[in-house]
C-alpha cells in the first residue's frame, strides 16, 4: 500500500507542523508537543479540549478555532495521547472559567484525559464523555457505546455556548444534552491501512461491506453482500429511528461523514435518500454536512450522524466559527 | 471495486439532487437540466459559469456560491456536458452584464462551452481557458496543457471581482491575469474506477507512481518509484519554478489538493514540505488550502497549485466568499 509520507515515526510531527505552516493565522503548536492550539485565545471563555489518536484528520485538530476547539491533543496513529500532552493541552489553553475536555469512548482516551484532568490543580476541569456509535453497545477497545463522527456536533455546540462566556457547568450541561440527542452508525467497504504496519487489519470479500464498524476498523454488527446506496442508507437511518424513536416535527442536525476515500458524489447520493427520509418522516434538517469530517484514514465508508436540536442547540448549531478544518474562501 | 450507488446511469442526477436537497439556502437546480445554479442571483454583476464532466467533486457545483460561481454545468463522469446544457446555464444566470464563461482546456469542454456562448442571442458572452497544469504541452485529451484544480484560484478570484460590479472586459481581463501567473501539477498513486466501467484506466507496479498525470488518469510526463513525500514535493516544485521562474519577493495562493482517496494527513505532510521551500526561496504564502478541491473520483495521489498574485488579485483571493464546496461551521 503505497502512501505519501517521510519517515513513518515522523507523520505527527510533520502533519502537525504542515498544519501551523499552512494556517499561521488560525492555529499555533504547544513547543515539543503534539498539541494545537487556537492562536487566539480567549481568556474570558471556558477552554474545550478534545482528541485521541491521530488517523481522523481534519478531526481534531481542523476544529481548533473560534467557536470550537481551543486545544486538539494528538496521538499517534489511531492511539490515545498521554496524560502528559493533555496536561499540556489544559496547561496552554485553561482559562479561569476552566477546561472542558470533550473525550470520544474509547478505553484509553478516557484513561489518558481523565487521569490528566486530575492532574490539573490551579485550572477547574470537567470532561464529558461522547458515545454516539449506536450500532454496538461494547466493542473491541470501548466499554459501552464508541465516540465516532457525531463528536464533532458537540464540538460546534459546546464551542458556541462556551463562546457566549457560558460558565463550566453550563457549557459542561449543553455537551451531555447535545450527548444525550446524538446518533451515528457507520459502515465500510474496506479497512484502511495504519502507515507503521501498512497491512489492512481486515478484509472484506470482493461484494462484502461492514455495517456498524467503528472508526478504527473495529468490527461492526455484521457483514453483508453490497446493496444500493438507497437501501443502505435506508438499513442505517431505521438504525438510528430505533433509538431515536422520533414522532414528527424533531429538528435536526445531518451529517453525511466521508471515511476518507469515498467520493463525495457517493456521500451525495446518500445524502439525497437521507433526505427524502427525514422529509417523509416530517423531520426538519435545520443544517446538513456532507464530507470528510471523522476520517479513518483512507477507508471506504461513511457514516450518518443526526443531532436532535431544541431552542438552545439549534441556535448554537448555527452560530459562527473559524476553524481550518474545512477551508473555504 | 465496490461502490455506494443507486443506478450507474442514474448517478448524475442524485449527486445534483443530494446536493440540493442538502443546501437549500445556497444553491438550487435548473429543472430538467444538470446545472446547478446560486440561490440568490444577483442581476448587477457579471455572472460567472463554469463546469464540466462529473467526478471532480466538490468541483464544480461546490464552488456556485456568492463570490464565485453564478452556475456550474455538469457532463456525465468525466465527459463534457453537451452545448445545451451549458446553454441552460447561461440563460438560467445571465444578466445584462454580461456572462464569463471558465472552461478547462479540454477539447470537449472548449467546444461545447464556446458553441453554447456563441448561441446566445441577448446575452453578452465571453470565455476564458484555463491551462494551469504545466507537467505536459498537450495530452490525451487536449491541445495545449491541461486545466487542473489551479481553475478553482481563477473561479474566487474573478468571482470576488464580479461581485464588485466590474464589467465583463474587466472580469475577463482578471480572470486572464490569473491563468497567466497559475502553475499546477499532479501526481498519482494510482487510478481512479468511472463508476460505468468500473475498470481502472491504468495499472501502476505496487511502489510505482505516476507523475504529471491528468483530472482524468491522463497519462502524465513519466512513471517512477515512489519517493518520500519530501522528495516528491521539492520535485513538483521545482517543475513549477521552472516555468514560473520565481525572483524571490513574489506574493502566492497555494494549494495543495487531493485527489480524492489520499488522506489529510498526507496532504498536510508535502504542505509542510512545500511551506518550507516557498520560505528558502523568499515567496510568501498569502493563504493555503489544503484538502479535497478537485478530484478525480477516489485516486490516491495529489496536486500542487500556485498563483502568483499582484495588488489587485491577492484582496479577491481573500475577499470573501459563501459556497457549498466546503462546509465551514
Amino acid at each position: 500500500m503505497k502512501k505519501i509520507l517521510n519517515k513513518v515515526e515522523n507523520i505527527i510531527n510533520e502533519m502537525l507542523d504542515g498544519m501551523i505552516l499552512s494556517h499561521p493565522d488560525l492555529i499555533k503548536r504547544v513547543p515539543n508537543a503534539n498539541v494545537i492550539i487556537r492562536k487566539n485565545l480567549n481568556q474570558h471563555k471556558v477552554a474545550l479540549i478534545s482528541g485521541g489518536g491521530c488517523g481522523h484528520e481534519p478531526a481534531h485538530g481542523g476544529f481548533v478555532g473560534e467557536g470550537m476547539l481551543d486545544a486538539a491533543v494528538c496521538g499517534e496513529v489511531f492511539s490515545s495521547p498521554g496524560p502528559d500532552q493533555v496536561l499540556e493541552g489544559i496547561n496552554s489553553v485553561g482559562t479561569d472559567k476552566g477546561v472542558l475536555l470533550i473525550i470520544k469512548n474509547y478505553t484509553g482516551d478516557v484513561l489518558n484525559f481523565e487521569m490528566a484532568g486530575e492532574m490539573t490543580e490551579s485550572i477547574k476541569c470537567e470532561s464529558v464523555i461522547v458515545n454516539d456509535d449506536i450500532a454496538l453497545e461494547n466493542s473491541t477497545y470501548t466499554v459501552g457505546k464508541r465516540g465516532i463522527a457525531g463528536t464533532i456536533f458537540v464540538h460546534k455546540i459546546a464551542g458556541a455556548k462556551a463562546e457566549q462566556g457560558a460558565s463550566l457547568q453550563e457549557v459542561k450541561a449543553t455537551a451531555l444534552k447535545v450527548i444525550d440527542h446524538l446518533y451515528s452508525i457507520g459502515m465500510s467497504l474496506g479497512a484502511c491501512i495504519v502507515p507503521a504496519s501498512r497491512t489492512a487489519s481486515f478484509e472484506l470479500g470482493v461484494n462484502e461491506v461492514e455495517m456498524g464498524l467503528g472508526i478504527h476498523g473495529e468490527p461492526g454488527t455484521h457483514r453483508m453482500e453490497l446493496q444500493t446506496a438507497d437501501d443502505h442508507t435506508l438499513y442505517m437511518m431505521d438504525k438510528i429511528f430505533e433509538v431515536m424513536n422520533p414522532k414528527g416535527g424533531e429538528r435536526i442536525g445531518l451529517m453525511i461523514n466521508g471515511m476518507g476515500a469515498t467520493p463525495l458524489m457517493e456521500l451525495y447520493i446518500v445524502a439525497r435518500k437521507a433526505q427524502q427520509i427525514l422529509k417523509e418522516k416530517n423531520i426538519s434538517v435545520i443544517d446538513t454536512f456532507v464530507g470528510n469530517y471523522m476520517t479513518s484514514i483512507e477507508m471506504p465508508g461513511f457514516s450518518i450522524s443526526i443531532v436532535e436540536l431544541d431552542p438552545e442547540t439549534e441556535p448554537l448549531l448555527l452560530a459562527k466559527a473559524n476553524t481550518i478544518a474545512l477551508k473555504r474562501f
